[in-house]
């Protein structure tokens, strides 16, 4: 059956940035089958008319997410990078049990969705938790295998067997319910050696998957890797054969001229995660230049225990606010290139046909309403982006739909017993603390 | 008669930063008469108990707004600060009504208390609605009357006149039902002449009044002030004897060395407005350094033109945030610091008692639900501090007292006629941008 949405303006984040006001959406088995003014076209017989009002646009995409670590949320607080995983994070992973990270990320998920995020780039180790709760919660999910190198912790835990695990999750589920995308996680330059890199990028590339991989995050692995390999970690990836257009780069904070050379020339992208780089203290990513350079970009919330939420529209305003900050000009990063990052611009760093409202793409739709101070005035709308950019949040989203789907009503959603996964949460997590 | 709210948890912000976990708030007459634990000291006879759960914590406080600005929210984004104020606010402002002015300053009451924002630092023209709207919603706020030096508009428009009404104003609406403040809010060194900044400063010393300024925001500003007067903001407005315990400095972005000793020789506090001064490019305060130097600090939201929203929450995240990603060090601001900022620090700042949770103090009281993913697992005090500050937003909460009178139940406030206002403010933006 087709179902109409109407609302009183659609944000398509198509190529031109086409503002419908009022504005419908149209879809059908899960696409988009049209977009337009409903004032002028009538709906053909036999269509579910919603009409909502307020405002729809395409679900949000976060590129970067360590989502089961809802179980760890605010651990750690207060220490860097290396010693907030060492201490904290990385002693509660270690007693993770399967369970566990299902309702971690099931939880992680059920967030996402009621805030509008339709999309996540996932990286985290125990694949079959993590893929069966996002097949449950009606995500839309790339998730790629976090590859480490724990040998000392038995043959299990070694490069080569994560590697093999991830290549058969990719052959077995890749594709699945045409949400669920499979790619490949080397957690960082710093944590995984070169040889491994190079086996997991040609399992990557011979398959056309994503490689997501920690770059050069924070100062203090950036001297790490200088003084283990005498180069930068751009540097050491592209000399592995490592770079390319399916590579997606988590943070990339700390890059010198040659390494934004590197990712222009090898087409990687990059996911910015300016929440978590904040609050980690590792520093401030250079979007603009990044973005005038002609890389993808697309936003990420990092894990819960580094942000401490998975509140993507955080990340919107934060991208266009230290962007603004940083070059003391308001005009370097647009509203309209923030909304673009959080949308069009992550889906395209993944590539993925989302993140854009367009005849034929996968009808993942978030509706928010505007009956809120937040949304008033409102004159035109170039003050509903300032509004939708600056001033809305999550709390806003009242529903969402993942390939037509509906996945939130009325501010719930309803693919996850959000009571249950809290609870499942808060026990399971207690556990992981106590010694 | 006697109120017991309890709480999972108590947030104090006392010296000691004291959690109590559960907790409970007595108050009577407006003023909070205990604080402990609900499980030992039964009520007395007569005591009106709301067992709350969630989380108890102090009304939050900001330290700098124009909220009437809710009339052109989101006007002229992208612009730098000079030309965002000549090109598109000061045009609509010069149209204003009191009528306007009124509804606008409701709407961003509402707004604000529906966040838990109880205590708000005004700067605007238009005294009369301005406290009128203050009065009517329930609010604490202490109004710096803004005064301009607009002489070439008519002889009502100079600083002369500007500064009479403020001072009328103080002698006949300072301490209003025991909610209204009321200072001096001269704009700033480079739009306000050095006699009247030095009349101003006068009027505020006799009375003893708060007196707000915004200071050293922009680059831009800074270096018109120092071709006009050959010195710096802080040195011109310290030579004109302006600088003293109760100057409250907006923005604060742009010090140097001998500016920073100043604002310490001289007691003078900030209103640290990082959401701001990033939207607008105006760049990063120093705030670590300032805390560093024993200036007392409170955050701002700024007008809602330039944010684009009230919500002090974002400023708390941010200020650490920034401080953190700086200084490159997550160690340098920490939850704790955060959170003080938003609440004890503003008021501190602007010389109110209010803030904290403590015998005797104000009964301003914020309660948060916590039956949230963002909320989750909070396995200690620490965590809960963490989820408080780096994952809550004033969505999640539910009621709010402000001396001890209810202007928010489950979440809506209850003083504001919200609709009304919104659809007045639409009305009333809207005439404001036709020509």
């Amino acid at each position: 059956m087709t179902v109409r949405l109407v609302g009183d303006a659609v944000f398509t984040v198509d190529t031109t940035d086409t503002v419908l006001a009022p504005g419908a959406v149209e879809f059908e088995a899960g696409t988009i089958t049209w977009i337009g003014d409903p004032r002028r076209v009538e709906p053909a017989a036999g269509t579910e008319v919603r009409d909502l009002g307020g405002v729809l646009m395409p679900g949000l995409v976060n590129c970067h997410a360590h989502s089961p670590m809802t179980l760890v949320r605010s651990a750690g607080d207060g220490l860097p990078l290396d010693r907030w995983l060492s201490e904290s994070v990385w002693p509660r992973e270690a007693k993770l049990t399967e369970d566990d990270v299902y309702w971690g990320m099931a939880l992680g998920a059920a967030e996402m969705l009621s805030y509008g995020v339709t999309t996540t780039c996932e990286q985290y180790r125990h694949p079959a938790p993590v893929t069966e709760a996002l097949l449950d919660t009606g995500m839309r999910a790339l998730y790629t295998v976090a590859i480490f190198d724990f040998a000392d912790a038995g043959p299990d835990a070694g490069w080569e067997a994560m590697l093999a695990g991830a290549c058969e999750l990719f052959d077995t589920a890749d594709g699945k319910e045409g949400r669920l995308g499979v790619g490949f996680g080397p957690h960082a330059a710093y944590t995984v050696p070169p040889e491994a890199l190079r086996a997991v990028a040609a399992e990557a590339q011979r398959r056309g998957a994503l490689l997501q991989i920690h770059l050069s995050e924070s100062a203090a692995e950036c001297r790490v890797v200088l003084e283990r390999y005498g180069m930068s970690a751009p540097a050491l990836l592209a000399s592995q054969g490592v770079l390319d257009g399916r590579v997606l780069a988590a943070h990339a904070v700390w890059l010198d001229e040659r390494d934004r050379d590197l990712l222009v020339q090898h087409d990687v992208a990059v996911a910015h995660c300016p929440g978590s780089n904040g609050k980690l203290g590792s520093g401030i990513a250079p979007l603009a230049d990044l973005l005038r350079r002609g890389v993808r970009v697309g936003l990420g919330t990092d894990g819960p225990a580094s942000n401490d939420d998975l509140h993507l529209w955080d990340e919107m305003r934060l991208a266009a606010l230290l962007a603004r900050a940083t070059a003391g000009d308001p005009d370097v990063l647009s509203s309209r290139t923030a909304l673009r990052l959080a949308t069009r611009g992550g889906a395209e760093a993944m590539g993925l046909p989302v993140g854009v409202l367009e005849v034929g793409r996968p009808a993942d739709v978030v509706r928010l309403r505007t009956d809120d101070p937040r949304f008033t005035p409102s004159l035109d709308d170039a003050e509903l982006l300032g509004h939708l950019v600056w001033a809305a949040a999550g709390d806003l989203v009242t529903d969402v739909w993942v390939a037509g789907t509906p996945v939130v009503e009325s501010g719930h959603c309803t693919t996850v017993d959000t009571e249950r996964a809290r609870a499942e949460v808060v026990q399971r997590a207690r556990r992981l603390l106590d010694s």
